[in-house]
């Protein structure tokens, strides 16, 4: 990252009537900066980038401690780039990590100039290389790039980053930064949970049943889903208006779920017959099931899980546990699993290329479609408050779409 | 199985005087028999050996419909092997198939000559050869043998079984009946929830912690666990009597468990410091959690599992469902599986052979020490009443030790 005081060494004492603007006010946050953040340009006339960051220094609810810190950022050198977000979408998780809930924590640095150590937020996103240092070999100016790790801050304008930190998308052709920034969490997270949870024949007559179908992952696993020849039942909350409801049962089954049913029909009486009906009497087998609630309808859900089958979990919508019978254990021989798409990613960058690319070629192709998204628009004068409130409402319940910043040219 | 219609038809039609009797009262169970039950000898003088069996043809409490069926085996032959049961257990898996609240169910027939189709109980057992057909090749009067798989009916004096159906224990030096015919369930279960649940590096830095750690599995996983050096940290039910309690964990000691503690204390508040303490500061991992309790203590064991380990149910004491916290499953990717020893043996018998081999050679050799049991010993003259009687004391609460029918030679 390119701090004041990395920027001060590369540009040698004849640099340091810049940095005489340091106990300034930031005016976003009202804390002292040390940065060049009152400057409003783009470029400076030293090469250097203005960037704005949406940081937190403390844990807690993201009104509460989130703040706009602007900064500049020193010319790319070495194998060191420079990226212009273009996309980067609000998680669940994103959020969880600022509310100091979340198992990973971000490292808090005062790298960015800021008075207090501070993290930026957001773990996914796409960006465009705008710079590249004289040591960069795999990149080049007008790249698409993705974050290859977790917590490297995305929700920011601007980002200095070394090379070895990103994964290149090889082919941005019919691809639009909304699809590319939004690939690596839920479709990675469906990807992977599907396909590696079983031994799959491919022949068509396989199935896996999930809750919170309606997610951003759930709609992932459809798709993946019908590519693959798994049939899938669907489980969503029913909502008040029947209507909607339709609506939404309507969305799921275009883009390729077998059956959808609500919540309350996976626990009523009817369903085990007609599941039975669906399965072909029970002999084509439902061999993986997605959990991302919890409790009752977690378990309803389990139990109609074929002998041997897994079970993956990887949220608790309900914040309820799971409750498992032994018998499932035992003598049904499912298996409980989690999936936590940080640590995946963290650990296998390599397979994380080839899913992201798998999905982007599915993408391409027109058969993986958007998600849909709240689009927040963030330009230079965007207001803190505007940017809080995107971030604050995710946790929130029924939602339209999923949040995501999408960044104006600065 | 040797049937009245299968000894029948081997005899030829000069037998026929023998089923004479075939619509008598069996003086057990006062039903009509087709048997040659009411004939009270040994080996009959055609060569036929007289048998008892504990059978059942309704589910419910065993004192209910348990009845004891005399019946007699005709000569073995072809590949067939006439065994003299030597120790049947009664473990609690057979109680419950006899109430038919197990999965396994039992085939009923007539085979045995009983008016319904019935079923003998218990699955595990040590017998004796005492005839073997002229086709029969892996084994010879006096061997001994196990069931190779479940389902058999080990409650019974003899029993006429083809001989692939059946292991040999190759060297019975050194083995008592009673080590050789309680080594199929209870040491099984333990050896294959240990050995196959985590990636062990054997090195003596590795622990698992178990409930239960009183019972037949749990005393096995110890034993096993200090041979292939591993730590545990065992969880048994506080007595009120404290003086017992703590000669139930000095009893757990001395067997190679490493540290003993209540479930109170397990759900206690010093607990966390403790197993930090015991265990390096958590640099050495618990890799490995056996529960048969559910509910809040399994949850509460769960807790202290490391990243990444896995927790195999194979019980459910409590008759709790497992309560699971998503982080669980998610952060800290421990995953949940069962163990269904019956399953694992019908499944893979060579396993079971080379498993009870390795048992027996520690048995022999002292390393693995004899359960606690209760003996019934069963002759000919035994009465229903009392066998009946241990076979329904099975489940109850605590209890000295695990029901076991010794047989008399009859």
């Amino acid at each position: 990252m390119a701090s004041p005081s990395y920027a001060r060494k590369l540009l040698g004492e004849s640099s340091r009537s810049l940095f005489s603007a340091r106990r300034s006010i930031c005016w976003n946050c009202q804390q002292p900066v040390r940065s060049l953040a009152n400057q409003r340009r783009k470029i400076s006339s030293y090469g250097y980038t203005q960037a704005k960051a949406l940081v937190y220094s403390k844990y807690g609810e993201p009104q509460d401690v989130l703040s706009l810190h602007g900064h500049s950022i020193s010319p790319a050198s070495g194998t060191n780039v420079v990226l212009r977000m273009l996309v980067a979408p609000i998680n669940p998780a994103d959020v969880n990590q600022i509310q100091g809930v979340y198992p990973a924590k971000p490292e808090m640095t005062t790298a960015l100039g800021t008075s207090e150590p501070s993290a930026v937020g957001g773990n996914e996103g796409a960006a465009e290389v705008i710079s590249v240092g004289s040591g960069v070999k795999s990149l080049e100016k007008g790249d698409w790039v993705i974050m290859k790790t977790t917590s490297m801050g995305t929700w920011r304008t601007h980002m200095a980053v070394d090379e070895s930190k990103l994964i290149k998308i090889d082919n941005k052709e019919g691809l639009s930064p909304l699809q590319v920034g939004t690939v690596s969490v839920n479709p990675c997270t469906a990807y992977r949970m599907l396909l590696d949870s079983a031994k799959w024949s491919f022949r068509g007559d396989e199935w896996f049943i999930q809750n919170g179908a309606n997610s951003g992952v759930g709609r992932a696993a459809i798709q993946l889903g019908r590519e693959w020849g798994f049939k899938s039942i669907n489980v969503i909350r029913g909502r008040e208006n029947k209507e909607e409801e339709q609506k939404l049962r309507q969305e799921l089954l275009d883009i390729g779920a077998t059956k959808v049913i609500t919540e309350e029909e996976l626990q009523g009486r009817e369903i085990r017959d007609q599941i039975k009906e669906w399965t072909n009497g029970g002999r084509e087998q439902i061999k993986v099931g997605l959990n991302c609630v919890g409790g009752k309808p977690a378990t309803a859900l389990a139990k109609f899980l074929s002998p041997g089958a897994t079970m993956v979990t990887y949220g608790a919508m309900s914040k309820q546990p799971l409750m498992l019978p032994a018998s499932l254990l035992i003598f049904k021989e499912i298996s409980f699993n989690g999936f936590w798409v940080s640590k995946w990613s963290d650990r296998h960058p390599d397979q994380k290329k080839q899913t992201v690319d798998d999905v982007l070629r599915l993408t391409r192709e027109g058969r993986f479609k958007d998600i849909p998204v709240q689009e927040c628009k963030w330009g230079w004068n965007t207001e803190l408050d505007l940017l809080k409130q995107a971030v604050q409402g995710t946790l929130g319940g029924f939602r339209p779409g999923k949040g995501v910043f999408v960044f104006e040219e600065t």
